[in-house]
This record gives C-alpha cells, sequence and structure tokens, in this order.
C-alpha cells in the first residue's frame, strides 16, 4: 500500500486562501506534481492513480451497466480526416497539436492529436455500421486528449494534457433515440456525481456557445470554493451533422438508407479537482470513501498487546482498504499524513484500549473521537463511513445553494458574479438578448434550465421564459 | 456481453497460410480493425480490450504483489530533455514523432512523441530521490508509445501506435540491488508467459545491440508458426547512464551523496500477438480460459424446457464469464462465432438434453464432444477448462522445442535460419565474432545464454563459451 514520501511538515495553508492551497493540496497528498518542465501538463503519482482509478472504475460501471463497451481509437487523426466537419475544424483546430516529422523526416500529411475523438471515430463507425442491426452503438473510451491553450493553466481543471478523459459516443437510428440516449447520460453523470457528493446544476448551452458540431448540448456544472464555476460534464446532441461529412448510412427497417443520429458526452480528471476542492479543509484531503485509496488507518502507540490486538481488528475489516502505519515515526506525524490524504477513519490503539477492550476511532471530516467496543468495531466502521458520505454530501449542498443567486438587473448581476458564484437572471430565451448580456456582464453565460418559468420580465423588458446563468468560470 | 456483428462467413483461411490467417483472425473475432487510415496504427475493439484487459490486470497484479505502483507521466517529451542521454538520443530519435505547432503557432519548444518514457521519467526521480529511504522506487505505467518505423508493419506485432505499453523503471542504491532488480523482472515475466502459455527462451542480448543507453539487457523470445522468432520482452540494467545525465543523487546510509543504481523493463500487445499466433487454428482464437472474455457460451436449441434448464445451469456458473446466446440464427452459426472468438466451452442445451438431465460440451481446443450429467456440470466445467491451460501449454512447448536446432558450420546455420525458427551456434563469445557471423547469416543474432557451455569450437576455431542464437525477426 502506498506511503509516499513522510509528509512531516504541515499543509501550511488555509483553504480560505482556495487557489495556494488548491495547488498545495494536489501536490502534498501526492496526487500530481506539478514540476514537470511543460506548462499545463502534469505527472500522475502512486496515489493520484488510485484516487481515479476508484473514480473510473464506478464511471466504467456505470457504461457497461447500460451497454456500453469501451474500445480504443488511435491518438492521431490524419489532417484530412480532422477536417470534414467544418464546425468541428473551426472549434477544436486552433488549439490542437500538429506532428509535421520524426526525428529524421517529415510526414507526407499532417498528423493531429486528438482534442477530442469524434472525427477519428466517425471515420470507423461509418465501416462498422451496415444495419439498423448493428444499432444502437454505444462505445467509450478513456484516454489522454490535447489541448494546447495559452490560457492560465491549473492542475486537474485547466490542463493541456487530459489525462484521463472518458469519452462516450452513440449512434442511433432515430432522433428521438438519440434524444432518449441524452437522457440516459444525463442520468448516468447524475448517479455519478451524487456519488461523489458533488452538487451540480444541469443547464443546456445557449445556441451561441453550444458544442463545436452539435445541435444542443448540456453541461453539468459545480462551484468551487473561490466562487468561480467548473464545467464538470458535457452532454451533446450532434444529430446529423457527423452523419453527413462521414457518410454513416445504415439500411433501415424497411430497407431504406438512412443516416443515423449521434450523441457524445464527457467527463475527466477534473471531477477529481472538484471531489479535492469541495471536501478538502485545512488539513488537506477529505474523500468519500468509495474512492479513498485509504479508508480505514491503524495507528499503533506503541505498547504491551498492541500488535496483537491490531491484528484481531483488522481481521475484521476484510473488505476494507486498510492499512496499518508502522513507520518508525511519531504517531502524530503519521496523523497528518493521512489526513493530508483524506483517509476517513483512523484507528488509534494504544496499551490503554488494549487494556479496556475498545478502540479509539476518529472521523476525518468532523475530527470527532469515538470510543468503540472491540465487538462492535465492524458494524460501527461501516456505519461511520456510510455517515461520512452523507455528511461531506450534504455540507457540500449546502454550500452550492449559497453559491446560486437571482439578480433582476443588469447592475445587481454585475456585482453579483463578480462576488462568486452562479448568478441567474429572467431571460426572453433569444439570443440577440443572451448575447447582449453576455457581452456587458462579466463572466460567462453558462446556460439555461428546459423548466425554469420566472414571474419577472427579461432585462431586455419581454417577457422572460427561462433564466440564464452567469459565473466566472474556470 | 459481447456479442459483436454477427459472423456469419467462416474464417476462410488455414493456419498454414499464417501470415494471411493471423491478420484475418485478428479482425475476423474482432480484436482490432486495420481499417484505419493510418499505416501501423489500428483500432482497438470491445472484445480486444476486454482480453488486453485480463491480461493487463494479471500483469498489474503482478506488479503491485513485487512492490511496484503504478504512475501517469506526460506524452510528451520536450527535445532538451529528450536529448540528454547520447546514446538513448541515438537510438530513439530517428523514428520519434515531433509536435512542432498548434493549429495557429509554432510552438518555442518541439516536443518528441514518447517512443518510451526513460528521459521523461527520470527527469521527475531526480526529484523524488533524496535519500536511501527513498529507494528503491520501483515504478510502472501502461501507456501508447509511438514508434514510426518505415518497415512493413503487421497487427500487434509490429505497430507504430503500441497502445499498451507496460513499462517498468526502477532505481536502487547499489549495483548488486539493481541485479537482483533484473531477477525479479526475469520471474514475474516468466510466471506471466507460463500463465499465458507462451514458451520463450531468455536471452542476454550481445553488446553490439544492447539497448541504447543500458549496461546490458536480456529479451524473452518466442517464435511464431511461420518460424519467426517474436521479442516479447525486454529486461535491461541501465546501470548509471541516466542517474549521471539526469542526476539522480540520494543520500546513502553514511551521509554522502551517490547515484542511483536503474532498471527498466517492459512488455506490449505483442504478448496478446503471440497468444492468438501459437494457440490459434483453422477455426480462429484458442484462448488459454484465464483471459477469454467469454469462458463458457451456452447454445440453446430450441425446445421445451430448454430455457428453464439453461437458467438452472448458469446459476452454477457463478465466477465464471458466461455468455447465453439467444440470437435470432441458426446453432451452427452460433458455433462458428464463438469458435473464431475462443470461447474455451460451448455448452449444448435441447430438449434431449432436458429429458436425460445432461448437457453436452464441446472443448474449443480440441473439438471433443462431452455429455455430462447435470449434478456434475459445475465440476466438469472447471476440471475441464484447466485441463484446457494444459493442454494449449503442452501443445506450444512442444512445437517450440522443435523450433530450436543447433548448427555446427556457416553453411548449415544459414540453411536453418531460411528455414525458420531459432537456430544456436558454438560460439567463443567475442564481440568481433560475433558481428562477423551476423554480417554473414541471415537473420539476426538474438543473445546467448548466461549458462550454456558447448563441447564443440567457435566456428572462427576459438574454444566456445556460449552458443549465440540466430533468428529471422519480427
Amino acid at each position: 500500500m502506498v506511503f509516499g514520501g513522510v509528509l512531516s511538515e504541515k499543509l501550511g495553508v488555509k483553504k480560505k486562501d482556495f487557489t495556494e492551497w488548491f495547488e498545495r493540496v494536489l501536490f502534498y497528498s501526492e496526487i500530481i506534481d506539478h514540476r514537470y518542465p511543460l506548462k499545463g501538463v502534469y505527472v500522475w503519482r502512486p496515489f493520484g492513480m488510485k484516487l481515479m482509478k476508484l473514480l473510473m472504475d464506478k464511471m466504467k460501471k456505470l457504461m457497461e451497466k447500460s451497454g456500453h463497451e469501451e474500445a480504443y481509437f488511435p491518438l492521431f487523426s490524419p489532417i484530412s480526416i480532422f477536417s470534414k466537419e467544418a464546425e468541428f475544424l473551426k472549434g477544436f483546430s486552433g488549439e490542437s497539436l500538429r506532428v509535421t516529422r520524426t526525428g529524421k523526416r517529415k510526414l507526407s500529411e499532417e498528423l493531429v492529436v486528438r482534442p477530442t475523438s469524434e472525427t477519428i471515430m466517425y471515420y470507423m463507425f461509418s465501416l462498422w455500421i451496415r444495419s439498423w442491426r448493428d444499432l444502437p452503438l454505444k462505445i467509450f473510451q478513456v484516454v489522454p486528449i490535447f489541448r494546447w491553450e495559452t490560457k492560465m493553466t491549473k492542475p486537474l481543471l485547466r490542463v493541456r494534457e487530459i489525462v484521463f478523459f472518458k469519452e462516450a459516443h452513440t449512434a442511433h437510428e432515430t432522433r428521438q433515440e438519440a434524444d432518449e440516449q441524452i437522457k440516459e447520460a444525463i442520468k448516468i453523470y447524475t448517479e455519478f456525481f451524487e456519488w461523489l457528493g458533488i452538487p451540480f446544476i444541469l443547464l443546456k448551452t445557449p445556441s451561441w456557445d453550444t458544442f463545436a458540431g452539435a445541435e444542443y448540448n448540456y453541461d453539468f456544472v459545480t462551484v468551487l470554493p473561490d466562487g468561480k464555476a467548473l464545467e464538470l460534464a458535457s452532454v451533446i446532441n450532434l444529430g446529423q451533422k457527423f452523419a453527413k461529412v462521414f457518410n454513416i448510412e445504415f439500411m433501415d427497417r424497411n430497407e431504406e438508407k438512412r443516416l443515423v443520429w449521434q450523441t457524445c458526452y464527457g467527463i475527466s480528471e477534473r471531477v477529481l479537482g472538484a471531489v479535492v476542492a469541495i471536501h478538502g479543509d485545512d488539513k488537506g484531503l477529505v474523500l468519500p470513501p468509495d474512492i479513498a485509496p485509504v479508508q480505514v488507518v491503524v495507528v499503533p502507540i506503541p505498547g504491551k498487546g498492541v500488535d496483537e490486538k491490531i491484528k484481531k481488528i483488522t481481521s475484521f475489516l476484510e473488505g476494507l482498504r486498510v492499512v496499518i502505519d508502522e513507520r518508525d515515526v511519531r504517531p502524530g506525524e503519521k496523523y497528518y499524513h493521512w489526513e493530508a490524504k483524506g483517509v476517513p477513519i483512523r484507528i488509534e490503539v494504544g496499551e490503554k484500549e488494549v487494556k479496556k477492550n475498545f478502540v479509539t476511532l476518529a472521523r476525518r471530516d468532523t475530527g470527532e473521537k469515538i470510543k468503540v467496543e472491540d465487538s462492535r468495531i465492524k458494524k460501527e466502521i461501516f456505519r461511520i463511513l456510510s455517515e461520512i458520505q452523507k455528511n461531506i454530501s450534504e455540507k457540500a449542498k449546502n454550500g452550492f445553494a449559497q453559491f446560486i443567486k437571482t439578480a433582476f438587473s443588469e447592475e445587481e448581476a454585475k456585482k453579483m458574479i463578480e462576488k462568486g458564484g452562479i448568478v441567474k437572471i429572467p431571460w426572453c430565451g433569444k439570443d440577440e438578448c443572451g448575447e447582449n448580456l453576455q457581452e456587458k456582464l462579466p463572466g460567462e453565460a453558462l446556460g439555461f434550465k428546459d423548466d425554469e418559468k420566472p414571474a419577472e420580465p427579461c432585462i431586455c423588458g419581454s417577457e422572460s421564459t427561462t433564466y440564464l446563468y452567469f459565473a466566472r468560470c474556470y
């Protein structure tokens, strides 16, 4: 099991200094190392890998349960294929990396390093899909993608090598089935984020900001402690735009050739970024027990009978990820170490505990210490783990609720957005009006809900049909 | 569970036409698709992904059990870092891909797409390793690597995007510990290949062909049915060459600064290529049961009581990967389909089986059909699976033994090598003599064993100290 280096110093930054705290926690808890000499590119250390694996394994299970199959598509797209869909090209061309040569010769055709895999996959879809019997096709992959932006980068949240991009791509017989698939994707991501205790709102992206090559898309958006919004996931209805240019046709049930309807949706390590940012505290990580690489750490306070007792206790805890920290450092240092790494429960065992047949449990989320009789350890640990899950989710939800505000004038909206959080404004639903607002207000227009009807009029004076949501974003 | 497309046609190629058979099987069984429009680059279909996952999960377990930890290092190496070790640069520069720009601007420094990760990792090692307490460091990653060779490509065996490169890298206090690590790596790979039933010999690479930047290295080599040798794995002692240029120093137990000693070792999807090539037959894949994505397929022959009986039977088979093929196609087609995909055991259930309380099992490796009473199904299936494993391993071993021959003259060696297989020749151990032989003989000098002493003299007339092994290679 991972110990990583000895974390003898303290974290040294408070969460209220969020920007500094966030980067320091990621490094200190050994999730990533930011010292690789390329801007926006990070090394994932074993502890971070374990975290991402637990997180991604859950996602893969959700994918497979709903009939998605994992595949792998090449990293490189010949420029001729990458360029097929005009809007997509416009959206992704500028910041995509280009391979032009090897160490000794020029390539005959330039290669694009995938910034996302639509063109790469759909070239193959056109070969795979022949008849309605081949549909729906539901494929996903988890791969690194590359977007060489010049903006400020930030580990996990805004990176140039996105290491864990889970992208799902589907093809269907009818428009209606594609719409249904969008709902399934939303359901899957909702379950996923709830499992992680990450609060979110689901917004439909305004038309002027829709994914390059799409009909419409939804974003899952959360807010980090500094009040900036973070897009967690995107769910996109592609219609038939790609089907047309890649000629993805099938023989339908009436023996007629038709184009498929497509969707795609993705998440990345940003999700872990949100987990760290939202649940963490002044001591470091606070992890939902299901993704904690270490769920229970046992710290011996050296004394008579301690080792035997620990042996006995840990035999109760099968099925949990348990570490006994027997290193030759003071218990206090061990506490810091495992608190920084977000371990949900610490068990302390010393002579006192041996004599009186109990253990002392410390909860990572509340800091509370609890004495538990030996006979009840297993039951209590499982109970506390599920209580921690509930507690951190609740806390996150409450924090999030305070970040959502409503404004009824431009002036008010401006102030609110600058203060942080998500600000919604009654909106008539017209593009001109929305784009006009976006121009005048700080931050970005995130989108709107399908089913919200304000009583107040739009700022333009017309009747409003929904709210338009704004925030400063990562 | 994966059905993939309906394989209604037969495989249509016999294994004796190996080259054609091999590519056809990979495509037909839906492991990969070769139609992506980039030479030497392949798409991995869900069935192939499942196979590689089972294979790689075993490897990861072996890695973790022996104290290796998984990490992820960036895809790109700035050219200044890639160029640090002169021999390594010479060995890998020519065929490495270079990113020179984005869609809209030139990069300030050219990036090398990793052909292997020594330079990328060791840059970080120099930051991570401070004291002897940080050693040994044992890290691995499973990532795509890129070697843009101009030679003929071949799926899985000689590709330009190696998708599943498992590379392990270690650092140690002493030369002796690095030597011990080499032994551990050899032990791990030996266990792995034996688990897959792949026969091999382990050879030390001749000095003139040693891995770029290494002190010495070993290769695991097998032979495919066409008589060509395939390198399955490489185990490399790097000495202190990289430690010097990357300045990987540590404070030793006497408080003195010293350079670490390093090793690295890797495998790739070539291993699956060997499994397919060696165990397969005229009907398609034959898979070792442990890596078969489907271990048991149940084919109903429609009739009274069949569905109920199948329900009962499959309830016995928990823990196995079982598919019930209820598609609306003839049983014969289903047989072809699952035989092509290498499923070790097929269970046929029809009215006859219902009436008389038995099932008919068909073994993929031998084609044998076996009637088994209902009450003994579970026991028999597990027995047969382990028998299949044993049988295909034995068969492969016997085939391999016939590929190893000894030659005592240049003329004899030449003929033998041209006929195929591995040919060993008594050798004095001197580089000049070995290189001279390599120049005259077809194929390549693979290496030699540490502990073989021929009675006959070297071809040069001197006393021989070992055999030098030759073969035509992939």
